[in-house]
């Protein structure tokens, strides 16, 4: 990337895809970025997003003018840009979903999440949802997992989920790790991974692992997927903060993926 | 707020009251913000904000030319502006109080807030203070706890200051929570609502809990006090980067919160 | 620094150093702020920063253009700005030392880190590493600590580098903390500093603890180091964010430190 001034390295941990791709991608969640801030990272930082989020019901929060700028600086630089899961669950629930869709639209949103983490929606709905924001013409992300632990699904409950979705269509599965990454969906209460439960989802989609993306805010969660996916796992609910430190840390220039390089060199893998 | 590309949606939540407001408010802790992240915040979120609070002695670290460019900003957005409780501890420390009072007007500040959470300020002292705060024309906040947990306050202590300042005629009572919402006042080691506590604080105000601002700068705190007092609770210290999110959160377009009202509309609320 | 309008106050803990000094740096952690973020940060606090970190290998993900920009504002507000030293450690493994050295000079970076915090490196390479980055005009500073704690270095490790460091002539010597500031050299799982390893260091370098930068990410370890040391310590791993806050603290603006200074001065101190 360095022209000029080539620092002449390599990657240590190599083979990072380059956009437009469709496995290792980035889903940046975000919770209010201002206009200046949002210009700052696209400038910086819009070859390492695919996604951002504007998280939960925030796009009903934000000012038109604010959220239509906001839109169109993401779209600008061919970044997919959808509201939050729980803001579809709102219209599902005040009867509106068609609304919901249109309205999206005309804002300028390229993607959309059918999710049910609050609300209980049934297969019938969940389904009509995903035709739906497919004949709209939207990327559409559906994402698997209850945000309240007290209500958690099952894995046979996940992997039902997953299989149904990708039959009907969607382009990816997000699993459920919300903004902290802790107590929820596949995470443990200090955010460990429930291997079994990550291993049950791997098994559901028979190793085609670029069909989820893994929402996993926490620097330990990515490295477990980059130890075992290689530099191009997807993830989601990443800060906006973070991007850049998260690139380097998929190519091998932080010390987490840079000493498990050096260990597999060690043991000649 | 959206006219052109309406989402038709309602607030789950309902009840959010608009600018000015006397209830319902939030105020915002500035550690630092530069210029253009000050104007994204003021672009994107001003509806939502009532105070903005240069936490302890940052108005005395900022070059001046800063502090007034900031200062202005925000007077102009109809945002209250005051500096943090330590700068007025470390005047009267200094027994500048009526310097310190004379040089925040000039330099632009609406508020004050008067508080005693390092320093020790007797009830002579901290009643002078207040006259002579609402005398020069600021409106004044107070604040009741301490920020050493070695030197906390009891119950009967808060509720005696509280009923004191509201006698004094300041415009609100802040109760102490740290920028952390942990081990201080009201909130346990791990950020848990002493009930006791609160109880005794309401019950001191008959019930008119909009006299109170409640630091809370943890969502799990701000939940409490959502589904306690509705929409509307008062909340201080929050981060400039959460403004949007708790104003989701406050009406419903958030997981907790619409959770919260799908189980309140279940049980026939 | 208040002029027109004069807070007619004085720094509770005395005796701050303006810049140009040699004591009392703090170092910032960039790991990826966008160019107003920066410019914000420069016209806001230039004063209080000494040294801004390319965090880990950063520098090498940025757009070259990004890259000079960032360069060019840090060193125009007269602060030295480096890469981090992972970034040393890769060029190191991949044999290209020199290049590295070369291409970090021609883009216009003042200052480098010399660290083996993940590569094992021995003391020749170390030496001959100090000695080029001395010689091609670099301010160098070098880092003692690994960042994994299965590898960590004994007390008499640490000390044996750090005599040698400065015996080769670096500016000073950081002790490791990384970014969170746990389990890790000389803080303990909960961040709290392991009192056996500080004072070995602080032996080692005959009570001179200007030569030392602590990377000290938290408040609590930051306010032990301004206890032991006086408003001057050394700090290293700084967010951006906290700058302000941190220099509040340094001078006794904040509760904490304000707490401190009347407390020594009841004891007569």
């Amino acid at each position: 990337m360095l022209k000029k001034c080539n620092l002449v390295l390599y990657d240590p941990y190599k083979g990072r895809l380059k956009k437009p791709r469709s496995n290792g991608l980035t889903m940046i969640i975000d919770k209010g970025m201002g206009l200046n801030e949002l210009r700052d990272l696209i400038d910086m930082a819009s070859e390492f997003i695919d996604f951002i989020k504007f998280s939960f019901g925030t796009s009903f929060i934000y000012p038109e003018k604010i959220l239509l700028k906001k839109i169109n600086i993401i779209k600008d630089a061919d970044i997919d840009v959808y509201p939050g899961g729980t803001l579809f669950e709102v219209a599902v629930e005040q009867g509106r979903m068609a609304d919901y869709f249109k309205s999206v639209k005309e804002l300028g949103f390229t993607a959309v999440e059918i999710s049910d983490g609050t609300l209980h929606i049934n297969k019938k709905i969940r389904n009509k949802a995903i035709k739906m924001a497919l004949a709209a013409g939207f990327k559409v992300l559906s994402e698997v997992g209850k945000k309240d632990r007290d209500n958690s699904l099952s894995l046979e409950d996940m992997q039902a989920l997953i299989k149904n979705d990708l039959n009907m269509g969607v382009y990816k599965v997000i699993v459920e790790g919300r903004e902290s990454g802790k107590d929820i969906s596949i995470y443990k209460k200090n955010g460990a991974l429930d291997q079994n439960m990550l291993k049950g989802i791997i098994d559901e989609v028979e190793g085609k692992v670029e069909k989820i993306i893994w929402e996993a805010p926490l620097k330990k969660q990515q490295l477990i997927f980059l130890k075992m996916f290689g530099p191009n796992a997807n993830f989601g609910n990443i800060h906006p903060y973070d991007i850049v430190a998260i690139e380097a840390l998929r190519r091998g220039f932080r010390g987490d993926t840079f000493n498990y390089y050096l260990k597999e060199k060690t043991a000649g893998v």
